[in-house]
């Protein structure tokens, strides 16, 4: 990373913090290596084939006489924040307040083929909220997150809510079995791109009852149809759906509209499907104008704490796309607000050691009033090196001569 | 890390930006995994030794037939962050003004075996000026470094420096072929420890020439008794010691002394050695009383970016231990200045979605003036939960019920 990019990268990490913090959530750190058998079959699903694998050490590493991948390797690097936090929460919960607001920034690797604005370290940004079982989780999650896009002067973008157990009961009501719902979920995400005809078609195509099918696609389109959208769902999927669910979603959007801190919209969106099999309850994304991909994503996942505690914690979290956010701010010429003067000091060669003591006082008086001093020797091409300063941001500049 | 101490850390991280950068330094970043021939027989020295090292993937790996390590691994977790360093100015250096002032605050990792306040991932904070030939970077250096401590509130600190060239003149004029130079210096480095007579005998049981540890050890005690070290080094030295060495320390010493942010001792220190085998000049450390190893050590290392490019680029680098000044600072209950004020919200269960919306604007309106607000759900045991909370910096809480 040139310092650039660095300075904006700095610049939205202390941002994200403030905000975070202002909302109660606490910054934690877990390491970056974790034990293999943590990072696999924990349900991160695709992300276990991407696990970059570190091999054993010392005496217990025996590569001649070893027949597979696993007994050469002991860890890993996490390919996420949650199974860390998940860990961290089982080893920690005693000494933490309950409910616990987490906030993490850190670095997660996949190996990955690189492509352009996706790496394979990246900085991922979760906030998490561990043993609150009730919406005010998702409401404080959602309004952190949109606050931070307000401070960095994003608009026009879009929450997308949906419930796991709305998805899934729209799928019992239409007629499919529970162990298809995974295949008829991968086909509904795909809406966005290739339309309801696309959907139906490759619903049918895989093999699914056209009877089925039929009856799914046009429970879809009452939906679109009328007016409140929560409201037929309640109606149509009563005695299916867990009673509560519409209510949650409802106080959900209530409380987000009326205390949100900038513009934007939150609506109901049944096609949203959100990839990772964790998820429990609420599922939720934001959507950008100016970016294709969602720029944050999250949800319910009640039942993954347990997993290594033994004893399920509601949870819930939510990931802003950090890479993505200073992709878009580095497109966009972001410039960094209430930056410092950046001054520099040029200083002719062989100066003697008492005038040099000048310079440097000088400098420590400006550095003392917040501006950004660079002492430095003047090149013998003075012009290019000037120039290759202002590109640094350098606007100001001193030079001091030995006379 | 738990939430207290992650804090502390971020505050730390934070001054170091601010204080750094006032000095000119650009934030930069380096990937943590490295290419393996990067990370090997580039003068790590022992540090080699605990890569952790990472499996190739998928065609490429193929366990069963592989007879050696070498094998099945393609890269590694960094050790330090001098050779990231290293690499990222050789592929960058068009791209960057010269000289180059970089700063990193990165993890790293050593297999170790992990003990009190010494772990496997840890941080290191690098300062280094690439492209300086003239002591201006050691001065510079010095300086960020220290005004660093102070702003901690660190004082009663001490800066020893040395050469290489001084360590090598002096082991020359006493008699010792240049390849004893690295076993008479790891001897030399254990004085703190075993005093002049310790050294002494263990130079004589590795079977130096008694004759010529005895002309060793008697110039460092006229060095002592000498009321100016580097004059007396000057004049002993004469035509072994190259020209401008003596000259540069004397510069760093006045210039640092005359231009120096807080208080604390800058000494010429001979027994000074320092381990790595990079450096070729001037070596650094700065000791603290409430400390018993160096907070801080650097030098300057002229041929390490040459190994990369080629080309020998001037380079000097100054690294705080971050870790430890972190250790210190919790031990000493250290307070973050300037902190927020923190209020919880507790809200009483079952609340209606009207009642919870004017909460969150209330919260709203005082993130908004700075506070950080946790909303958080009325707990049964509503005492334990505020004793939870206080733990955690909470000092005012408001209750909301549902009347």
């Amino acid at each position: 990373m040139l310092p650039a990019e660095m300075q904006v990268r700095d610049y939205v990490t202390g941002l994200i913090k403030e905000t975070y913090k202002s909302f109660g959530f606490s910054p934690i750190e877990t390491p970056c290596v974790e034990h293999i058998e943590n990072l696999c079959s924990k349900q991160g699903g695709d992300n276990e084939k991407l696990i970059f694998k570190i091999m054993k050490r010392g005496d217990k590493l025996d590569v001649k006489n070893a027949e597979s991948e696993s007994e050469v390797t002991d860890s890993g690097l996490r390919y996420d924040l949650t199974v860390p936090l998940s860990r961290f929460y089982a080893n920690h919960a005693n000494e933490l307040p309950s409910p616990f607001k987490a906030l993490q920034i850190g670095s997660v690797w996949r190996a990955d083929q690189p492509q352009h604005g996706r790496f394979r370290q990246f900085v991922q940004c979760d906030i998490d909220i561990l043993g609150e079982a009730g919406c005010l989780a998702e409401i404080e999650l959602i309004l952190a997150t949109t606050t931070l896009l307000g401070r960095l002067n994003f608009s026009n973008f879009k929450v997308r809510l949906n419930e796991r157990r709305i998805l899934k009961a729209m799928a019992l009501y239409s007629g499919f079995a529970e162990e298809q719902f995974d295949q008829v979920f991968i086909i509904l995400d795909k809406m966005d791109k290739i339309g309801w005809d696309g959907v139906k078609a490759e619903l049918t195509e895989t093999g699914f009852d056209m009877e089925k099918v039929e009856r799914y696609i046009h429970m879809f389109a009452e939906l679109q149809e009328s007016e409140d959208g929560l409201g037929y769902l309640e109606e149509k999927l009563s005695g299916i759906l867990e009673d509560g669910v519409i209510g949650n979603l409802r106080t959900i959007r209530k409380s987000v509209e009326s205390a949100k801190a900038c513009e934007f919209e939150l609506v109901f969106d049944p096609t949203l499907v959100r990839g990772m099999s964790y998820y429990t309850g609420t599922i939720f994304e934001i959507e950008m104008e100016e970016f294709s991909s969602s720029v944050a994503g999250g949800g319910r996942y009640d039942r993954m704490i347990g997993k290594f505690t033994g004893k399920d914690v509601p949870a819930c979290g939510f990931s802003i796309g950090f890479e993505r956010i200073i992709t878009i701010l580095m497109e966009q010429g972001f410039e960094i607000p209430g930056a410092s003067v950046k001054k520099a000091y040029l200083v002719e060669k062989k100066m003697p050691a008492e005038k040099l003591t000048e310079v440097l006082k000088e400098a420590k008086a400006e550095r003392e009033n917040g501006v950004q001093v660079l002492v430095t020797m003047m090149n013998k091409n003075k012009k290019f090196q000037k120039e290759q300063l202002m590109k640094e941001g350098y606007e100001e500049f001193r030079e001091f001569f030995n006379r």
